[in-house]
């Protein structure tokens, strides 16, 4: 059973959920959370256009925000042809799925953007590494259930061929709340120390530190030493 | 450029023939045939569905027949769902498209049956080999653009070189001078701060901490923004 999770962040067309959710179950990947979705939930033309993947799923999840959608995951992958100014590693989809599927007790997300314009920068930068799919330079845009076809195909592959992967990682990252938790504190006692100077580029700035820190995959046991960390730097002087 | 052609035989939708044309430009197959399309051609649901795919490719061939279309083909592969009562060799899409990619100067041909009934056994039987692709044994099919995609996509990944794929991300660690300048830096505030409070665990903590900051691959640019992380801490209270 995959513990994998599809995440599709505001998406517009009930078509193109229906046709994620179809090629998900495709390929035995039945865990769907849905983030703010244009037209409300639940949504004809998304089952009419799934084939019945609905009730092969386990039940659709909705929340607000991304932040809400990664609380429980541990490792969160975003989607997303463009290359953006943030220091993340980059992987195929092959790649994102062979890796993600060495974690037995750690839940993966894939988080998909909307339509036309894909992942948010926001969006983007609360998750670990980028997915991009290898695809003709001059013709690279696919649609929404087509992206998803490729990642659900992929991890499919890699969890039949798993068995005979050796699966002992010796470290594991912490849930995203954990680290959203981390991150709000540290971020606070930033800016009680001045740190923010220019309020333009707090975003920016801001967006470089979750990046950097995101990327090491940080564990729980870490996690509570950095919580010490900066307790520690604070009462310095 | 990809000397594999596409044959969808007795196609129905025309919508299905535009999303399989874009997902063959997706990944740079730019050969399509068509055995007796339904509707005729050319055809304006194809052309609306295709975004554009078919202005990239190579004019699309029609054909009254398989064995026509198969005529300058060296080695032709019968896509289908189903076990067929007859002796072949049946791949995965990725040995298929393994294996195809290494005869330069032999063409090759996927073949795709008609949406609802696949491929006849009397079309299957004109080809060398079967692939079927793995999928949930419980939903297992796919439309015809999904099954297309599947196709070029592991074909796009066998023709580039493994090298050219992961094309790579402009990050480069800082020096390791850097490096431990910053930590020398972060473990004197940490310090001063009473974070060591067991002095027997000093050296596992210190450990502990280099590894998970070494892991995220620092850059020169986030050890600058660190520096200015703990000067802000240090003076917040």
């Amino acid at each position: 059973m995959s513990n994998a999770v599809f995440i599709l962040v505001n998406p517009q067309m009930g078509e193109n959920i229906g046709a994620a959710a179809r090629a998900m179950v495709n390929f035995s990947q039945l865990s769907l959370r849905l983030v703010n979705p244009r037209d409300g939930w639940p949504n004809d033309a998304a089952t009419a256009m799934s084939s019945g993947a609905f009730d092969q799923m386990n039940e659709v999840e909705i929340f607000d925000t991304l932040e809400e959608a990664l609380a429980d995951i541990h490792t969160a992958y975003a989607t997303t042809a463009r290359p953006r100014d943030m220091v993340k590693d980059v992987v195929t989809p092959r790649e994102a799925a062979e890796e993600s599927v060495k974690s037995q007790n750690q839940r993966t997300a894939f988080v998909f953007g909307a339509e036309r314009t894909g992942l948010e920068n926001n969006d983007a930068e609360r998750c670990h590494k980028i997915i991009t799919a290898p695809t003709n330079p001059d013709f690279s845009s696919l649609n929404l259930g087509q992206g998803v076809l490729m990642v659900a195909y992929e991890r499919f592959i890699a969890e039949q061929s798993k068995s005979t992967i050796n699966t002992n990682i010796d470290h594991e990252p912490a849930p995203m709340a954990e680290f959203d938790n981390l991150f709000s504190r540290l971020e606070s006692g930033l800016e009680e120390g001045g740190f923010f100077r220019e309020i333009s580029l707090r975003p920016k700035v801001t967006r470089n530190i979750r990046s950097m820190l995101l990327r090491s995959g940080i564990t729980s046991q870490e996690i509570k030493t950095f919580h010490g960390m900066i307790k520690a730097l604070k009462s310095s002087k």
